[in-house]
C-alpha cells in the first residue's frame, strides 16, 4: 500500500484500536477525539476511518476487477460488527481538520453492504455516502497547485460508525459565556437531561482538547455512549477562564495556559464589543484607529455632543475630519467616526488617549454640517439616527447593535501573573495622563516607555499655549510663551511621576509636527486669533509662513530643540521641577529618563545631551538623590539606525519608535497610506499592513543593524521598544528574538504584550 | 636646533642657495617663487627667510645673555651682501601660504644692525620688524588647541630682503580676464612699461606656479630683478583659457589641466553672473535654486511679465510662492523670487527647467497683490523697482547690477575632451524636453539618465490635462482622461529620442506627487473646474478628498502605477509609439530604458516588470529590432537600498535617486528643511547641507549596501546616480568609489560631471 492508504478502526467494536505512528498521524478533527475518548475507556460507538488514497486505490482496484484490497476494506468494515455478530446500521461522517460550512451533514441510517462488491460500488447506499463526503472537502483544505496541498489531500479522512441506540444529544464541555465546565447548553438551545456519567466524558474531553468542545452522545437507559465531537469558538473570556480553571484543577500546568492562550484575543476582554454581527452587514467600513465598539445618535458638533452627554445619551461624532476644536466634543461622545485620516489621525490619536472607539477614513462618507446631514455611500443620515461603530475592525452599522461590556474577573490577572514569571523582557507603556497612567498599571505596565510631552496639551486652555509657542515671531515672544507652560508642565510631570509610585518614566522632549497643532478652518483660525490676541490676518499670515509641505519630515522633534534651545530649557526645567514634587510626595528617588526624537546623527544627540546634562547638574537634583537621571534618544530614522554606534556612546538608552522608522524606511506617509494600501493587500504586494505587523525584511533589519551596532559600541546600552508594533504579537515575537529589554505599547495592549512575550521566552 | 628653527638664504646675493629637504618644505608663500625664480638663475633680489621657531630661539637665547646662535644670524644677514661688500638696506615681507588681509604690509628702507646685539634687539627696527610680522600672522592659520596647529605656528616663516635698485613695478603673469599669456595689468591699473627680458621671468613663473601671479619687480636701466609673487584668483574662463594655453604650449599634459581646473567653478561659465559684488550689500538672502544673475523691473504678475518681455524689458517675477499657473509668467521673467519654497519646490524645479535663475524661500519676503507691493525686511518695493538676483548663491540686490555673459570659447571643450579620455563613468543628463536634452548634448551628455515624464506636463493646456487624470472619480474616468494623455506623450517621446540621436534615454514612470500638480488658490481652482467643466464645489471636494498630509510620502511613483494600471498602460503605449517614430527618422534603433521609481518592496518591481513587458512583447517592438528595451528601477528608498538583492535579480539597471534617498534616510523634507538647516550649519550640527553634497556616513552606507547586494544577485547589473548630487563634485568623487556605471545630473552640471569623473579616475 502506498503511503496513506490507510482503512483502520479507531473505535472498534471489539478491544483496542493499536494505531500505528502513520495512522494515528492522520486522525484530524472528530477522529483525534473519537479515538483517545475509546482509547481512554470511555463507551464509544464503533468507528473506523478511511482516507481519499486508500478510497481511490479501492476505487481503482474495481475497474481491475482486482479484489485484493476489497477484501481488506471488508475486514475492516466488521470492526463496526459488536459481540452479537450483527451488522449495525451504519453513519458516515466527515472528519476535517478545520470545520467548514461545505462539509456534508452526517449521513445516518445506512444499511450494512449485503454483497461484497457492494461495499464499493458508489451506487449503493455506502460507497455512495463515502464517495459524496469525501467530495464535499473540495480543494479548499489548502493550495492544489503543489505536491504539499496533494499529499495533504491523500490524507484526508471519512469515518464510517456504527448506528448508536438511544437518544442522540449534544451539548458543550464548557459554558460558552463564561467557560465554567460544562455540561453546558449549545447555540442556545436547552441543556439536555444527561445522566451524572457524562462528567467524565466531560472532564476526558475537556482535558484531552484543551478547547470548548461541542459533544455528541447517545444516551440509552441512562447509559453513555460516545459519538463525536468537534471543538467550538467560545469568547475570549470564557477560554481565558477555562485555561486558568484547568491550571487550578492541574490539567495543565501554568505553563500550558500560558503558551495556550491567543494574545490576539486579549484586547476583547478589555472594550465593550458588538455581541454579534451574524445577521448584520456594515454599511461602510474604515479604519479601526481607536479599539471598542459604540452605538449612539449621530451628531456633527462638539457642542451637540456634550448636550446629549449631560443628558445621559449617547452619540456618536461624526464628521469629516477632527482638529483640536473637537477635542471637547470627542471626549463629549461615546465614539467618533470620520472621512479622513488614519491611525496617526488627530482622531486616532486623541481616541486613543481618550479611550473612545473610533473608526477613521471611512471614504464613502461625507458630512454636509450646512445641511445637517451626512452621506455614507447613497445613504443620507441625519442627527438623530443611530449608529453602531467597531474601532476595533472598521465596520460602521446602521442602528443600535447590542453590546457586550467587558467581563474580565481576576483570570486574566492570574494568567499574566503566571505570565510573568518566564518574561525577562519588561512591558512598559505609551501614556501621558495621570488617568491613561492608572489604567496601564492595572494592566500591569512596569513603567512608562513614551510620555509624548506635546500629548499634554490636548485641552483647549493648554493648546492656547502651546500654539503661542509655536507661533512666536522671535526668541522673546517665544521665551515669554514658553515661561508661560512651565507651571502647566511642571504639575503634569509631578502628577505623572506620583502616580507611577517610582517605577521609570521616559519623558520625550516635544515632538509636535505642526500640522496636529494648529487651526485650520476659519472658524479655529478666528477663535486662535482671539485667544492670543493677535489679527486674524496676521495669525493668517504667520500660518501661512510655517506652513509645511511634508510635516511628518519638517521641524519637529530633536530639531526643535536645537533651533528653539529655550523650549528645550523649559521642558527640563518642569520635569526636575516635577521630580522634585512627586519625590518628596513619594518619599523616594524617581527614575526619570529623557529622550530625544528624531535624531539623524550623532551630533544631534550630543548637542542635547550637554546642554540637558548642564541644566539637569546645575539643578543640584543627582546630588540630592531625589532622580536617577538617564538620558537616551529615539531611533525612527533610517539614519539613526546606520549610526547607532557613535549615538550609542552618548546615550544610557535607545528606543525604537518604530511608526516613524517604517513611514521612513518605506517612504510612506501613514496617514496617506490608506489610499493604496487596501489595493496592496489585495492585490499581495504587501502581505501584511507594516503599520499592524514589523516589516522583518526591512524595518526589521534596520532595527537589527542598529542593535548590533548600538551594542558593539556601549555593552551597557539599554534597548527599547516604542512604536505601536510593540503591542503586536507577531512583531513581539520578532523584537523578542533581538533580545530588546522593553517595549512599551498602549495600555490597552500591556495584557497582550506580556502574554507574548512570555510564549516567545519558551 | 629644535624642529623648525631654520634660518637660512633662498637667495643668496653670491652663489647658491643649497637649501636641504627640511628647509625647502618651509617654503610657505612668496618664499617658494623667490626661491624658485632665483634658483633658475633669473635675477633676484638677495632674501633670507627666518622661522618663528628660530626667532623664538633667538629671543630666548638673548635673556640667557648666550650668542651661539646669534652668531649664526649675523652670518645668515650677510648672504645679504653683494661682492662690493656695503651691506644694504632691508625689507621685512611675511610669507604666508594663505594670503589674507590682516598680515603686515612690506616693511622697507630698514637700516641694517650695525651691532650684533641690534640684529636681535626688537626696539631696534629690523628686529622690530620681523616680530611685528609675525604677530600679524595671528592664529588665524589654523586652530591653536591641538599640536598640530602649534607645529605649523613654528614653522611660519619672514623673508629679510636687500633693499632693490630701481622703479618697484607690480604686473599678472596673465590676464585675469582672458588669461592670455602677460605681462597683464593687476586691479585696473595702467601696465607698466616693462623691458622685454620680463617675457622670461612670466613664462618661468608661470610654468613653476600653475596659476595667475601678481608679480613684483625693480626695473634699473633695463634690468629686471625679481622680488615677490603670490598667486591672485583671476575668473573662471581665465584660469581655463590659461591651462588650456598652458598644454599647447607643452607646459602642462593635458593630464596636469584636467586635475587641477576646479570643477566647482565651470558652472559660473555657463551662466550670466554678477560682474562684482564688492562695493554691493544684499538686501535679502534666499536659497539660490536655480543658477545664474538676472536684472530687472519688478513684477507680481504674468500677464504683467509677458507685457514687459514683449517690450523687450527684464522683470523679475516676485510672487509668494509659484504654482501652475505662473508657467508662463517664470518663461516670460528673466528670473524669479520667491518668498517660500525650496529646491524642489515648484518655482525651483520650473526655473532649472527653463534655465531661469531663481532665489526661492526668502523668508524677509512678503508679497501683497492686493496693494501691489512687496515687503523686503523693513523695505517696500513696488512694480518698476529693480532688483538684481543671484540664483547660485541666493543673494538679492537692490537695483541693477552689471552682469558678465558667458565667454566659453572652445577651451571648456578642449578641456572636457581631454577629461574624457581618462573617465571611465558615464555622464547622463536628466532632462526631458527638446530644449534642454540639446543644451545638455551640446555640454556632453552621452545618453538621458532620468526623463520625469511627468514634467512634460508643465504646460496650461497639458496640465489641465493630467489635473483631469489625478482627478478622475473611477476608472472610466480615469481611462478616458488618460486616453487623452497619448498622443501628446508620444509626440514627447518621439521628439526626444530623436534628439538625443540613438544615445540611451531612461523614461521614469509617472511620479507626479499630487501638490505639484493640483491647483491651490481660491483663481486656479475657478480656472480649474472651467476648463475641467465641473462644478467649483464639487471640484473642491474632490481636492480635499485626495489631499494628502505629506505629499512626499504619498500616493505617488510605482504607487500610481499598481493602484491605476491604466496609467502604466497609456504610457508605454505613448513609449514605444514615439520610439517606433523616432527609429523610423533616424533609421536605427532606439535605446530605451524604462524605470520604475519610489518602490520599496521586490513585489512592486516583479508587478510593473510583468506587466510592463507584456505590453511591449505585445507591441512587437522588440521582434523589429526598432529597439532596445530594458527594464529597471529607481533605488530612492531605504528599504529599497536593504532588499537590492531580490530586486536586481528582476532588472537590468538601477538608479539611484540620492534626493528622495536623503529625505527618507534623514527624515527631512528638503521644502521644510530651510527652517532649521541655516541653524544646524551654524552650530555645527551638519558639516554640510546633505542636499548638496551627498552625506557619505548614512545615505552613502545605504547606497553601498545596495550596490553591494545587487551586484552580488546579478553581476551585469548597470548602476547609475540620478540625484542632483551626480552634479556635485565632492559627492561625484564619492560615487566614482562605488563603481557606479554612469551618473545623470542637470545640463549645466555635465560639464562639472565629465572634470570630476576624469580627476577621480587618476
Amino acid at each position: 500500500m502506498s503511503l496513506a492508504q490507510e482503512m483502520f478502526a479507531i473505535a472498534p467494536a471489539e478491544g483496542k484500536a493499536n494505531l500505528t505512528a502513520a495512522q494515528l498521524k492522520l486522525l484530524a478533527g472528530k477522529a483525534r477525539w473519537i479515538f483517545r475518548v475509546g482509547e481512554a475507556g470511555f463507551p464509544t460507538v464503533p468507528t473506523i476511518a478511511i482516507t481519499r488514497a486508500a478510497w481511490e486505490a479501492l476505487q481503482s482496484e474495481r475497474t481491475r476487477l482486482d479484489t485484493r484490497l476489497r477484501t481488506h476494506w471488508i475486514a475492516c468494515l466488521f470492526k463496526l460488527v459488536g459481540k452479537d455478530g450483527k451488522a449495525p446500521m451504519l453513519a458516515v461522517r466527515t472528519s476535517a481538520a478545520n470545520h467548514n460550512s461545505g462539509l456534508q451533514p452526517a449521513r445516518t441510517g445506512i444499511a450494512a453492504p449485503t454483497a461484497p462488491e457492494d461495499s464499493v460500488d458508489p451506487t449503493r447506499p455506502l460507497a455512495k455516502a463515502i464517495k459524496q463526503a469525501f467530495e464535499s472537502y473540495g480543494f479548499s483544505q489548502g493550495g492544489w497547485a503543489n505536491f504539499r496541498g496533494e499529499d495533504d489531500r491523500a490524507r484526508q479522512i471519512v469515518l464510517i460508525q456504527a448506528a448508536a441506540e438511544g437518544e442522540l444529544e449534544q451539548f458543550l464541555t464548557r459554558n460558552a459565556a463564561t467557560g465554567a465546565l460544562g455540561p453546558a447548553p449549545l447555540n442556545g438551545a436547552p441543556l439536555p437531561r444527561l445522566p451524572e456519567s457524562i462528567g467524565s466524558l466531560i472532564s476526558l474531553l475537556d482535558a484531552k482538547a484543551g478547547r470548548h468542545m461541542a459533544c455528541l452522545v447517545a444516551i440509552q437507559k441512562g447509559k453513555v455512549q460516545f459519538l463525536s465531537a468537534r471543538p467550538v469558538q467560545a469568547s475570549a473570556a470564557a477560554e481565558l477562564e477555562a485555561a486558568v480553571d484547568r491550571v487550578q484543577n492541574k490539567i495543565w500546568s501554568p505553563h500550558n495556559a500560558v503558551s495556550r492562550v491567543d494574545p490576539n484575543r486579549l484586547p476583547q476582554l478589555l472594550h465593550p464589543r458588538i455581541k454579534s454581527t451574524e445577521d448584520v452587514t456594515p454599511i461602510a467600513t474604515g479604519l479601526g484607529v481607536s479599539p471598542g465598539a459604540a452605538s449612539g445618535i449621530i451628531t456633527f458638533s462638539a457642542e451637540d455632543a456634550a448636550r446629549l452627554r449631560a443628558r445621559g445619551k449617547h452619540c456618536i461624532l461624526v464628521v469629516n475630519e477632527t482638529g483640536p476644536a473637537d477635542i471637547e466634543g470627542m471626549k463629549a461622545a461615546t465614539g467618533i467616526l470620520t472621512a479622513r485620516g488614519g491611525m496617526t489621525s488627530h482622531a486616532g490619536v486623541i481616541a486613543r488617549i481618550t479611550g473612545k472607539p473610533c473608526v477613521a477614513g471611512v471614504r464613502t462618507l461625507s458630512v454636509d454640517t450646512n445641511e445637517m446631514i451626512c452621506r455614507i455611500g447613497s445613504r443620507e443620515l441625519r442627527p438623530g439616527d443611530r449608529l453602531t461603530i467597531d474601532g476595533s475592525d472598521g465596520s460602521v452599522y446602521l442602528g443600535t447593535l447590542p453590546l457586550a461590556q467587558p467581563h474580565i474577573g481576576g483570570n486574566i490577572g492570574t494568567l499574566l501573573g503566571w505570565s510573568d514569571a518566564s518574561r525577562s523582557i519588561a512591558v512598559r507603556t505609551n501614556v501621558e495622563t495621570v488617568e491613561s497612567a492608572a489604567t496601564a498599571l492595572s494592566f500591569g505596565a512596569e513603567g512608562i516607555g513614551l510620555a509624548r510631552s506635546e500629548h499634554m496639551f490636548f485641552s483647549p486652555e493648554r493648546l492656547v499655549a502651546l500654539r503661542r509657542m509655536i507661533l512666536s515671531e522671535d526668541e522673546e515672544a517665544r521665551s515669554l510663551a514658553v515661561n508661560g507652560l512651565v507651571d502647566f508642565q511642571t504639575g503634569d510631570y509631578s502628577a505623572l511621576f506620583s502616580v507611577m509610585g517610582g517605577l521609570p518614566v521616559t519623558v520625550r522632549l516635544f515632538d509636535p509636527p505642526l500640522h496636529e497643532f494648529l487651526p485650520r478652518n476659519d472658524e479655529e483660525i478666528e477663535e486662535t486669533a482671539a485667544s492670543l490676541g493677535v489679527a486674524v490676518r496676521a495669525l493668517r499670515l504667520r500660518l501661512e509662513r510655517i506652513a509645511e509641505v511634508n510635516p511628518m519630515l519638517g521641524h519637529r522633534g530633536v530639531r526643535l530643540a536645537i533651533t528653539y534651545p529655550e523650549i528645550l530649557q523649559m521642558q527640563m526645567q518642569a520635569v526636575i521641577a516635577g521630580a522634585r514634587e512627586a519625590s518628596e510626595r513619594l518619599n523616594k528617588p524617581i527614575p526619570v529618563e529623557v529622550m530625544v526624537p528624531f535624531v539623524s546623527t550623532a551630533s544631534e544627540v550630543a548637542w542635547v545631551r550637554e546642554r540637558t546634562m548642564a541644566i539637569v547638574a546645575n539643578s543640584g537634583l543627582l546630588k540630592s538623590e531625589k532622580v536617577k537621571f538617564s538620558f537616551g534618544t529615539m531611533i525612527e530614522l533610517p539614519r539613526a539606525c546606520l549610526r547607532a554606534g557613535d549615538i550609542a556612546g552618548m546615550v544610557d538608552f535607545i528606543s525604537f519608535g518604530t511608526n516613524d522608522l517604517t513611514q521612513t524606511t518605506f517612504g510612506i506617509s501613514r496617514d496617506d497610506a490608506p489610499t493604496f494600501l487596501t489595493v496592496y493587500q489585495r492585490k499581495g504586494i504587501y502581505e501584511r499592513d507594516p503599520f499592524v505587523t514589523i516589516d522583518e525584511k526591512g524595518v526589521g533589519e534596520m532595527i537589527s543593524i542598529a542593535i548590533q551596532r548600538g551594542r558593539a559600541a556601549n555593552s551597557r546600552l539599554k534597548i527599547g521598544i516604542c512604536g505601536e508594533h510593540a503591542g503586536d504579537p507577531v512583531s513581539l515575537k520578532f523584537f523578542s528574538g533581538l533580545g530588546v529589554d522593553y517595549v512599551s505599547c498602549a495600555p490597552y495592549r500591556v495584557p497582550v504584550a506580556r502574554l507574548t512575550l512570555a510564549q516567545a521566552a519558551t
